[in-house]
C-alpha cells in the first residue's frame, strides 16, 4: 500500500484567476526571466559554461636591432641587444636602454660629494659627519669639508667611486633608432582547469612570414613581431619623449577562448598601455632608469669601473584571460536560480491579486484553505462514523 | 488577529495522481537530481567547497654541477653554475647554458658583414647605405662593398664589433654533462583567501635526505630535487637533440589543497611539460638561445669584448592549483538550485499528464481551480447572506 | 479561448493549518534564511557582486643606501645598488646582498678540491677518477691524491678554477648598514575583469612626501618606500642574525576593492612575511645565497676572475587581490538559491504536519487531494450528461 503510493504523482495545485491584470503583468515578468536566463545568461554571458580564470603563461622575448651612439667620452660604439636589453636572457619583462649617462674610470677613493645631494652642501667640517651616508649620496663621508675653485659651491668630501657620476643626462636620447627595434613575443599559455596549452606563434603561419612580418590590429593581428615605436605609440606616448627619461609600458596578450568551439579558434589578442601614473616628470615616480657597472683591471691589477646609469623602456608582458567549457553544474546552477526566481515573481503577483484587487477576499478564500476548528471536530467525528462530506472531501481515505 | 494568522502555517496543496506512468517517470526524475547533487555535485565535485584559485607563489631555485669544454679558441675551460645560470640569482624562470659560439677579442671598428645576412650581399659600393642598419645584421653600412680572396661573395662592409660573430654552431652541445646537472626548487606557496601557506620542501624529511636525494615520480614524488636530464626527458624531449638548439621545458607544480583535511594532506605535484610548438626547427620558433658579452680593457685602456651565443634549456615553473574549504554559500547555491530543478521536472511531467494522458481533462480540472464569474456572483451576494455553499468552501470568513 | 486562458492567472493553492508549533518554526526557518541572505550573503559576503580574482600587477623596485665593507682581501670598498641589488634594473624580485665571500684571482687550472666535500678525502690516487667531477664539487678530477704539508687531510686533485673557494664566511654580516637601505616599490595593477587600472603611488600626494616619506602601518599606510630592516623585522626576523646567511622575505600588496565605492577607495595593504620553512639551519633549506664572478684578463690576455658567493635578502614582492562590482548574475544566483532553500524548510515542516502531529490524517488528506478511480469514472459518466457535482467542482469546463 505505501509501496503503491510512492509510485502515485503529487503534482501542486493551482488556483486560476481570471484577473486579466494579474495574468498579463505575470505572463511579462515570466517572459522577462526566460529572456534574462536564456538571452542575457547563456547566450551573451554563456552562463553555461565552467570558467577558468587563471591561465598559466610562460613569455619568451627577443629584441632585434643596432643603434650607433656618439658621446664625448667614449666616441662612437655600437649598441647590439646584448648590450641594451637588459636581462640579455628574453624574460617576460624587460628593458631597452634608450638614453644613458656614461662615467668611465671610475675608482675607488675621496673626492667631494655631488652639489645635487642638497644635505652635502657645506661651508666647514663640522657640517660633515665622518663614516655617515647620505641616502641617496654616492659615498661615505670622510668628515672634511671640501670647497676650492673647482667646488665653489662646498661639499662634504666623501670615500665611494670617484669621479662622482657625472649628473648630465643627454636632453635627446642618445639611442634614438631604438625606435626601430623589434620584440619578438613567445608566449605558451595553459588553462590547467582544461588541460588547454597553445602558442600565441600561430602554427598555421609559415617560417617566412614570422622572420618578416610586423605586428598590425588590423592587417597582422596575430604576427607576434612588434616595433618598439609602435608599441609606444599605441601606450599613447610619442617615442622620442619617452626614450629620455624612459618609462613603463605593459604589453597586454588577452587569450578569451570558448573551448566549445575548439583549438583554432582561441586567439591572443594584443593590446598596450602605459603604466606611467599621472603626468608629472618628478624623479621619483616619473620615467624608469638604474644603474650598472663594468669593472676592469689595469696592468697593475687595480680595479676602476665604468658607471652606466641607463634610462630606457621597460616592457612587462602581462597575460590574461579567461577560458570556458560546458559544464553541468554552472548550467544548473543558473536554471535553478531563475526557475526559483520566477517563483519569486508570483508572490508579488500574489500580494497584487490577494490584497489590491475588488475580489481579493475571494482569491484569498480560494488560494488559502483553512483547515479549521470545525474541520477538527469533524474528523473526531468522522473516527466514529464516516459523513457524507466526508466521502466528498476526502478521497483518500475511502479509496 | 492578524497576528494569529502569522503563525499559521501555510502549506502547498497537492492534487494526487494515480498514475503509475508519470509517478515513475518523476520518481525516477527525483533520484536523478538527487544522485547528481550528492554524487557529483558534492561528492565527486565537491560543491560545498568556496574555491581560491589563485595560488600566490614565490620559486627559489639553484643548480649544482660543473662541465668542462674544450674549444679551438680558448681551449680548456669548466663551467660552473655562476657561469651556466643565467640568471645566477635562483629565480623562477632559469637558463641553463647547454652549447655555445664564443667569439673572443671583438673590438670596434670595420669589417665585412656575415654572408649568412641576404641583404647584405653586393657587387658595388652603391648595394650599401652608408649609415644603415640591416635588420638582423651586426652592425652600421659604411657604405662600402667588400669583395676580395677572403670574402668572395661580396657583402657591404659594417662598423660594429669585429670580427663578427663565428657562424658555425657546434653540432654536438659543449655541455654535453648538464644532463647531470640537479636543480633544486624552493617553492613557497599561499592561498591569501584561506590564509594558508606551505613550502614544497617538506618539513617531515630530515636535513640529509634533502641533501641526497632526487626526485622520482613513484619513490621520491616529494623530493624538490630533480636531474636535468630526467626532466627533459619526462617533457618528452632526448637530452642531447634539445641541448644542440636549446628549449623551452615547463616544470608544473600542481597544488591541489582540500584543507578540509587539513595541513598535512596539502602535498605538491610535479609534472613537466615541453613549451616547444611544432616539430619545425625554424631558427624563429625553435630553441632558445641569446647572446651575452664580457667586457676587457687590453693595458692600454682599449675596450673589447668576448661574445657568447649560448643555447640552452631554459625552465620556466609555473606553479597553480586550487584550494577548497567548506563555505556555507556555495552550499546553498548548489542545494537552491537542485531543488528549484526538482521543480522543473514537475513542470515536464504536468505536461505528460494535463495533455497527454486518458484522464488528462479531469486532471486539468483537479489540477487548476478556476474561480469563475459565477464564484464572483456569488461572492456578492454571500456579502448580502451567507450561503451554505459558502460554509462549506470558505473557511476563513466563518471562522 | 486558447489565447484568453493565457492571461489567467494561476497561483498555487495553499493549505492554512492554524498549527502553532509549526506555523512559529517555519517563520523561525523563513527569518533564518532571510537574514542569512541579507545580512550574510549581501551584506557582509556581498554577493551582488561578480568578483575578479585574479590581479594583473607589474612591480618594479628601486634600492637607495649605500654601506663600506672592511676585508682583508681587497681593504675597503664601497657598495652601491649597482653591486648589491640583484638583478640591477629593479624587478618584482630582488636580492639585496648582506654578507659575501669574496675569492679574488682565481685561474683555470690544477688544485685540491676543499676537505668539505667529502667524497674529496683520499688517501692514494686509486681513491680520485680521473674526468669524474663531484657532485658539490669545484671541479673535475685529474686522477691525482694530493697530500701534503699545506693539505694534511689529503684530498683529490681537481682541474678548475684555481685556488677553490674561500670557505670561511663572516660571522657577522659584511653590509650590516644594509639594515637604513630604503625600497621604493612602484606596483600598477589592473583588474582586467572590469577594466579598472591603478597604481600603489598615490596621485594625491605630492611629490616631495614620496620623496622622503616611509612606510609605517599607521602614519603612512600608503607610502610606497620601506626601510630594509623594518620588513625583515615586521616578517619576524632579526635583520642582523638574517643578514649572515641570508634568507627569503615576501612582501604582499593586498588590493581588496569594491568598484561600487569607486576609484578613490581602492587602496593597497601591505603585509610582510617570512617564506622560510622551519627553523632549522641546515644549507639546503635556509638562508639564501648564490654565486656570481667578475671575468677579468691581465696584461698578456689571461683570464682570471674574482668569485662572489653572496648572502642576503631574497625579497619577493606578492601582489593579490580581488575586485567587485555589482552584477546582476551572482544576484540573482545568491537570491534564486535562497527561496529554493525556503521551499526546502516546507519539505521539513510539512513531514512534521502531516505524520508527527495529533489531527496528521486530517492534515494529509487535505494537502494532498487524490483523484480517485471514482472520479475517473464519475468523469466517464459526465461526458454522457454532466452531474451537478461536476457543475459545482470543475468550473473550467462549464465556463
Amino acid at each position: 500500500m505505501a509501496l503503491q503510493s510512492l509510485f502515485n504523482y503529487s503534482t501542486v495545485k493551482y488556483m486560476v484567476a481570471k484577473n486579466r491584470k494579474i495574468g498579463v503583468l505575470y505572463r511579462i515578468f515570466q517572459l522577462t526571466v526566460i529572456g534574462y536566463l536564456i538571452g542575457w545568461v547563456f547566450v551573451i554571458k554563456k552562463g553555461y559554461q565552467a570558467i577558468d580564470e587563471t591561465v598559466d603563461s610562460s613569455v619568451v622575448t627577443k629584441v632585434k636591432g643596432v643603434a650607433l651612439t656618439n658621446t664625448t667620452g667614449t666616441g662612437v660604439h655600437l649598441w647590439g641587444p646584448e648590450d641594451y636589453v637588459i636581462p640579455q636572457q628574453g624574460e617576460r619583462v624587460l628593458f631597452i636602454t634608450t638614453n644613458f649617462i656614461e662615467t668611465p674610470n671610475q675608482k675607488l677613493g675621496t673626492c667631494s660629494e655631488s652639489s645635487k645631494v642638497l644635505d652635502a652642501i657645506c661651508t666647514k667640517n663640522e657640517d660633515c659627519t665622518q663614516g655617515e651616508a647620505f641616502q641617496i649620496g654616492n659615498g661615505i663621508q670622510t668628515g672634511v669639508c671640501l670647497k676650492n675653485s673647482r667646488n665653489p659651491t662646498g661639499t662634504c668630501e666623501i670615500y665611494g667611486w670617484c669621479p662622482i657620476e657625472n649628473s648630465q643626462r643627454p636632453e635627446v636620447p642618445l639611442l634614438t633608432k631604438a625606435e626601430n627595434f623589434t620584440l619578438y613575443i613567445k608566449n605558451f599559455i595553459r588553462f590547467s582547469k582544461f588541460n588547454f596549452s597553445k602558442s600565441n606563434v600561430l602554427e598555421t603561419h609559415n617560417e617566412t612570414y614570422l622572420k618578416t612580418c610586423l605586428y598590425d590590429k588590423i592587417h597582422h593581428p596575430y604576427c607576434p613581431i612588434f616595433r618598439l615605436g609602435d608599441v609606444v605609440h599605441k601606450a599613447g606616448h610619442n617615442f622620442q619623449d619617452m626614450a629620455v627619461l624612459g618609462g613603463s609600458i605593459g604589453i597586454l596578450i588577452e587569450w578569451r577562448c570558448d573551448l566549445d568551439k575548439g583549438y583554432s579558434k582561441c586567439h591572443p589578442q594584443y593590446s598596450f598601455t602605459s603604466m606611467e601614473t599621472g603626468t608629472t616628470t618628478s624623479s621619483v615616480a616619473a620615467g624608469y632608469n638604474f644603474r650598472y657597472a663594468r669593472y676592469f683591471k689595469n696592468a697593475d691589477g687595480e680595479v676602476h669601473r665604468t658607471l652606466y646609469k641607463v634610462y630606457g623602456i621597460h616592457i612587462d608582458i602581462i597575460v590574461y584571460g579567461t577560458a570556458g567549457m560546458f559544464n553541468i553544474i554552472p548550467t544548473v546552477i543558473n536554471i535553478g536560480s531563475g526557475l526559483a526566481l520566477m517563483g519569486a515573481g508570483m508572490t508579488i503577483c500574489d500580494i497584487l491579486l490577494l490584497y489590491l484587487m475588488k475580489e481579493s477576499t475571494l482569491y484569498r478564500e480560494k488560494k488559502f484553505e483553512t483547515v479549521s476548528r470545525k474541520d477538527i471536530r469533524s474528523e473526531k467525528q468522522k473516527q466514529e462514523k464516516p459523513s457524507q462530506q466526508d466521502m466528498l472531501m476526502s478521497p483518500i481515505t475511502t479509496d
